[in-house]
């Protein structure tokens, strides 16, 4: 048998730690391909001079295509069974990354439970991306909900991991050598508002929306190297239709954030994040974001604790969110919590 | 209110300035995804020893591509609620681009009209380009209906500019330090047809046919970073399915246009252009040109004065045109008025 | 007629040279899209650093983005009138070809036989790849079915080529100045099983599928610069709706051949393929091969010999092969023999 093996719920021990192929080197091209596939008009990442003037190398990549490049390896090993993909947490942007770098990954497996179906169980998952001097440049952890091979064979001894529901700001990886303090220009960056004037509670509907057809969610997938079949065979999962990968939905919604978070240059840390409903080809989508919470940095820059919201089929200017019984409507997709780096004025 | 407002007709005022966000470096990347949404093959475009070796930087990108980067940073600000782009006058390409390259927009409001029936009116505007070092690249003035956020607001004081029906061939910019008659192997640029060969009043079937559909024409408009959501949301204008965004269409014409034309390897100036009809995706487009003008510009080079008339779903072999009354057949999409640089023998 | 004319069967003669347009530089954008558009994982191609560790410059470009772009450049001379690609044999890829390089393409008629019906011609042909120092970097043949302008037009005197069915391991071009011996972390490949773990007459199912849509496969298509316009317009071929390109069916039966066959890094060889039956956007593409042979070729690598065969809309499990009358399933594609480089453990 020369084929890879797809892993089931029973090949999964807790402690083992998988090195996966292939290290990638991410590229302009790559850059290219991710903008257009997203739109994203992020001025760190859409203006080398702007990102030079800063203080940086020159302009990073998109912290989502990072985090999907990462992802995407760990597919194979990890969730080529996948049936679905229910959460992330304790995510951080330790280092950027620049077209030229090349990313691997490493996972753990840090946690696993039998459902009580007992057909499938919960995997958690700590992932790092490293860049070619071995030096991380993001962690996550991820957990996902695996077929077992066989219904019948013995659960292993459950253990979920006691997760952290935020990152303390004290953890979150600052650009070093950058200053915002000394050229800011809110003109070319879209958006006058810093840090300073975002405050708790603060709503925001990001007003423009995003449609996703077949070619282009399978092209972003594989633009990420994620070969789980759901997302090409109408057949493998259980919509009848392919699923458009939960990361590539996190970069669609992170661009449209930018109307009226345009100054939110860089994700500095995942808190917590959930697919919350299915997207299909067709879908629109749109979003709103919520201000949670709010920490100076630095003199020149501080952090913003956000909610992103995502809905398909349905404009976000009322801001559709969960009940009190924490119920969402049904077309809400995605409740993402991460901590963005702004500017201060 | 944080996210960027739309723009509506009442919000433009005659002699505003606009710099618009966010400037983005042109890439290879973006020049390769280019190519693979309109298929172009101008030898200097594609090769870059051929356009070393006639003494430019290295291959300059697509006309186009520069073109509808440009344009795409304008749409925020001028055209996100526009119901349809009337027209292109007085544009002037200055300086070539190359990969790595910076663009940044700014525009003027140079015209106002509110329309007959009260509700929208047509703001002109004139965008320029530039690179990094502040040096236009690119101006053209195009004009767009534009909603009114209330119909009974009044209207504003009627200035509609004097557009120049052509550009001055003294006014076009030659690339310096080029010289085409030291070397221009017309087997690698895919015809023997120079500037010498072409006449006044010569029409030319450019023969091919290009299909766009869903996923080609959203990931192109989301490369030019157009948010235009026309393009995007099917319910948004007034079709029930999306728009293809008319800078796209000029693209894929001007790809077209390399079967009979494959020597007109830059354009200099847009006279005057107009989307005649809306294009939908699955249509096939079609095109043609007609030489309306020619001028001797150097002992190597001269300019063509072209129309590239555009047809979905119809061949252009018998080529088809308005009528005496100016009344286009319906399935003539673009009627385009350029000035080509071309080498002579 | 300034159009470049399509040429029909009575256009071609024996012994007659075309030098294609238009040359074309590949870079790290058109190596993303490639990427994006297949999934493609192998490591050499993928990880610059790699590469670089095995004595290469940087990792080369994939080798079916090197035969698409020098078949692309061919199209408009050789089968812009063509009803379908017969068959490829006595391929060779001589050197490898990275970002930044610039590949024209010549052909060569090496043989014309009309059909029995009298209204088309099979055309033979010989195509070069060249890089921008005039050195060859790919050969290899094909052979066309093409229409006559004329059914009446009196046929050429019969010349059928004799073909090589299987390029000699003596005749493999191998990477100079590379040493798979120091370096090959399997890891990272993908695969522990390296040339000397296949046996001949080992099958192996990839296991994974791919789909292909409209927008990816035109996308693909104008890659590779192939305006053969049965790739775009629904109605130019006999079968209502657009061909998928044959050369990107290689391109994604290549990348999910990953699956089994990770070490196999480069293809050295096309010793015969035939594309079985036509893939329209909507299929579901998979594949299995057979080791046919096996060479020692240094101490740190060997060749195999494989043939690829590809499915649409069915798992290849129970590897689906021909009958003993030579007969193909109804949902075989592809079959295809090529030799293969792989490091020794």
């Amino acid at each position: 048998m020369k084929t890879h093996g797809d892993n089931f719920f029973e090949d999964f021990q807790l402690g083992r730690k998988i090195a996966h192929a292939s290290p990638r080197t991410l590229t302009e091209g790559d850059a290219a391909l991710y903008g257009a596939l997203t739109g994203s008009r992020f001025i760190l990442q859409a203006s080398a001079p702007f990102a030079r003037r800063l203080g940086y190398h020159t302009r990073p990549l998109d912290d989502f295509l990072v985090f999907n490049t990462v992802f995407g390896q760990s597919v194979a090993d990890i969730s080529l069974n996948a049936v679905a993909n229910l959460g992330y947490a304790e995510g951080r942007f330790v280092k950027p990354v620049h077209a030229g770098e090349t990313l691997s990954a490493i996972s753990e497996i840090i946690g696993l439970r039998e459902t009580s179906r007992g057909d499938s169980g919960v995997v958690y998952v700590r992932t790092d991306g490293l860049n070619e001097r071995g030096e991380q440049v993001l962690t996550y952890i991820r957990w996902v909900l695996v077929k077992k091979r066989d219904a019948k064979s013995p659960a292993p001894v459950a253990h979920v991991p006691e997760l952290v529901g935020t990152v303390s700001a004290d953890d979150l990886a600052l650009p070093h050598h950058v200053d915002f303090g000394v050229f800011f220009d809110t003109a070319q960056s879209g958006s006058p508002l810093l840090w300073d004037d975002y405050a708790i509670g603060d709503r925001i509907d990001h007003n423009d929306g995003v449609a996703v057809e077949e070619a282009e969610h399978m092209t972003a997938t594989r633009l990420y190297r994620n070969t789980a079949r759901v997302h090409f065979d109408p057949q493998a999962g259980g919509f009848g239709k392919r699923l458009v990968y939960g990361g590539h939905i996190l970069s669609l919604a992170r661009a449209l954030s930018f109307n009226g978070l345009a100054n939110a240059v860089q994700i500095l840390a995942i808190n917590n994040g959930r697919h919350v409903a299915p997207v299909f080809a067709g879908d629109m989508l749109f979003a709103w974001s919520e201000v949670l919470d709010k920490k100076p940095l630095r003199k020149d820059c501080g952090a913003l604790r956000l909610r992103l919201i995502t809905a398909k089929n349905r404009a976000c200017g009322n801001f559709p969110d969960k009940d009190v019984h924490g119920k969402y409507p049904d077309n809400i997709v995605l409740d993402f919590d991460y901590w963005a780096l702004m500017p201060r004025g």
